[in-house]
């Protein structure tokens, strides 16, 4: 009977819908070699006690103890590895001018190979240690220095989806910082993807490639045309902006003729596999779209306060069908949690319903029925994440790889406010999710696999 | 020469104006046994070095290490201390029904002096531990159990400023929880101030009396007029909310004919030491009897997001010279820490100047110039808080009680992501505003006196 690789004892919380949280009351889970849940066993089941007699006294059981909760662990999906340099800094300034007097001189500087080693270092090691077990990474525009990532993030134990950037346009990028020309960066991301792709044979927890062009104004017809051959090729992973702020959408509509996600469509970029961040000014036939091919958007709550002019209406495009994640999109967001940008998805969505000018009537405030509550946000962090992803990662139940955060509520100087040892699992587990600090994420897994510690 | 009872080395931030943040690179300061703040020297000055000599090897000498910085400790100007209990549930119920179905229920179980004990106790450690050193506290109706909070405050030295909470409308609050009635809601209060000056006596950091009506929807005409009176007779802060909501702000103007603003002050509720909560529905002429009365607005971000219908503009108001403050508003608010209220305070700035709604053509979408950057942000955390409360606090000045917080941004397992040993303190403030948990803050003193510390 001793076939599990670990067992797990406690209560934990996973989403059964984007509205529904389960709260999963004192189960065992049980994970086999290769990083999977196998069985989610819940007390009342017929074998619940011959389990746990069996793997009680074993090494490869763990009992959770008083106050401590499993969540799954989060799914970014939307990281600027190498902005993580300047998360905090110069958010007042637009986004056209932030790209170019910030961001691109900073991520040249990642030519430098012994300068990436050190941020990307420290930047996945940050994330693990706020509970984000995979993240979906734009890099730079640099080969070497890309893979480099995409080999911290394996050997860190982070299930990393890298992405080579594209931006060939020299009319709109500055000559230190861009593609050679349309055709070195094509070739330079299929080496990426298949020197990806070889790394991925001996990684447990996967690394994936990821076709990366930054977004449309940076990139040619060309190279857009000829990144969506690459992906369909390789069956990747694609990742890119999508409608991010009036600046840019304008940008779009005003060379193509088109919004971005037709645009997109157009040069073979939106697929079952594809994530597209902030999204902020989709309109119903663009979210349709989506739908229809599967595309992701991924919610930078945070950044989109910032650099997007608007808050997108994510309540909507759930109840569309319309896979969504969330994204720190560092630095444009300056917080490398997933537990901020889930409290500020909701509270952003309050502000649209609501609306923000005192001045005017409440009925010309804001657009009705536009909140999401704290269960969507967990949604979105978690199996909202995996969905867009189309891995099985994000939830805790049979069949999804064993990537869990485990919160201690009690920690001694840090405790969370409860104060009623029966309190009601819903309350505590949105206590959890208002007021853990990355103090409190005292074990991260990846795929079965311990990556993360602070016992 | 030996006067100081400490001298600190190191550099640190503090709020020049409201747009201006001082960095003061290697300064010594120069505390007296009165936990005020005597000097500070720039490493200019002629005396700089004969001071460190004097003072580096003796036991009384702090030399901040590499990474460590200095900011104010945070004044919080809006805290309902028994709400501790159930910060981070139901937040998505509307103020009024939030009031009767949870808050009202939870604060009258504060009639326990057990219960309170461990909520309190707890509030205020956490509190300190988040680096707020000053806060402004709605107790409950209950006088003993007020006391009691001024009590901890006392013993855990951190300055508190507490409000027995009048609410005697028996038309209007539950008949679990109110006052008996208008003449015992003021014997109460009376007594209470009395009682907590008496305490005072007796405590270095200081602990305040706050005359504190609910709002006005929860007092009759005649508790609010008797309040204002036991305000100017024994001379103490007042605090209230003010126009929070469409429907409190309606309520007031339906019942009195006029604006929060206004009937506060036809009740002498507006004095110099008087802060408001909220304040969201003001119009011009309201933020001019503000100006003029020298009354404070807590401005509570987070909170008002959940029930404030909009965003209030602190730019506009901070320009009209309104006095400024931020709180936490826990629990109407989720977050102890007034770096996530500052962070908020920003990014809720930037939502009422771009707007939310993505369908609105731009300039339709939002309000022109009510943004703040981050550096008013930490004004209203720290000086501002101390100017709405006529205390010398919130600044690192001379005369100035040394109220501060020590931040480390090189933790071991949590260094904030400075890759550059020459990196611009501006830019280096800014990260710690923006990415600073509560573990990054190691050591908490108010008025000299340490009261907490991680080391
Ligand atoms: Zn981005
Ligand atoms: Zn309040």
């Amino acid at each position: 009977m001793k076939r599990y690789a670990q067992v797990f004892q406690g209560t934990a919380f996973t989403s059964k819908s984007p509205k529904e949280v389960d709260c999963l009351r004192e189960h065992l889970f049980c994970i086999n070699e290769e990083g999977i849940i196998e069985r989610v066993v819940a007390p009342e089941a017929a074998d619940y006690q011959a389990i746990l007699d069996d793997y009680r006294d074993e090494p490869n059981f763990q009992r959770l103890t008083q106050g401590q909760f499993i969540l799954p662990g989060f799914i970014d999906l939307h990281v600027h590895a190498p902005q993580w340099a300047q998360a905090g800094t110069a958010l007042d300034v637009p986004l056209y001018d932030w790209l170019h007097t910030h961001t691109f001189p900073l991520e040249s500087k990642f030519s430098d190979l012994e300068f990436a080693q050190e941020v990307y270092d420290d930047l996945v090691s940050a994330l693990l240690a706020n509970g984000t077990t995979t993240a979906l990474y734009f890099a730079t525009v640099h080969k070497e220095s890309s893979l480099l990532l995409a080999r911290i993030c394996a050997s860190k134990g982070q299930r990393g989806l890298v992405g080579k950037v594209v931006m060939d346009d020299p009319e709109q990028n500055p000559e230190y910082y861009r593609d050679a020309d349309t055709r070195t960066a094509l070739e330079d991301t299929e080496q990426f993807i298949i020197e990806v792709k070889r790394l991925a044979e001996s990684v447990k927890q996967g690394v994936y490639p990821v076709v990366t062009p930054r977004f449309i104004p940076s990139c040619t017809d060309e190279a857009l045309k000829g990144l969506g051959e690459l992906a369909a090729k390789h069956d990747t992973h694609i990742q890119s902006h999508c409608s991010e702020s009036d600046w840019a959408h304008g940008y779009v509509q005003e060379r193509l003729g088109k919004h971005d996600a037709f645009a997109l469509h157009d040069f073979g970029l939106l697929r079952e596999k594809s994530v597209m961040a902030h999204c902020n000014f989709l309109d119903e036939a663009d979210a349709a779209l989506f739908a229809e091919t599967g595309t992701a958007i991924s919610h930078c709550p945070i950044s989109n306060a910032y650099f997007a002019n608007s808050v997108i209406p994510i309540a909507r495009w759930l109840d569309k069908g319309v896979d969504i994640g969330l994204g720190s999109d560092i630095s444009g967001g300056f917080s490398p949690s997933l537990f901020d940008n889930a409290r500020q998805a909701v509270i952003s969505s309050r502000m649209l319903e609501d609306g923000v000018n005192p001045a005017l009537p409440a009925k010309q405030r804001g657009v009705p029925a536009s909140r999401i509550l704290i269960n969507e946000a967990f949604y979105l962090a978690t199996a909202g994440g995996g969905e867009s992803l189309s891995l099985p990662i994000g939830r805790l139940a049979e069949g999804f790889a064993w990537d869990a955060q485990m919160i201690d509520t009690a920690l001694p100087g840090g405790k969370l406010p409860i104060f009623d040892a029966n309190e009601d699992l819903h309350d505590i587990f949105q206590k959890i999710m208002y007021l853990s600090r990355p103090e409190h994420i005292r074990e991260v897994w990846v795929q079965g696999e311990k990556v993360h510690s602070r016992a």
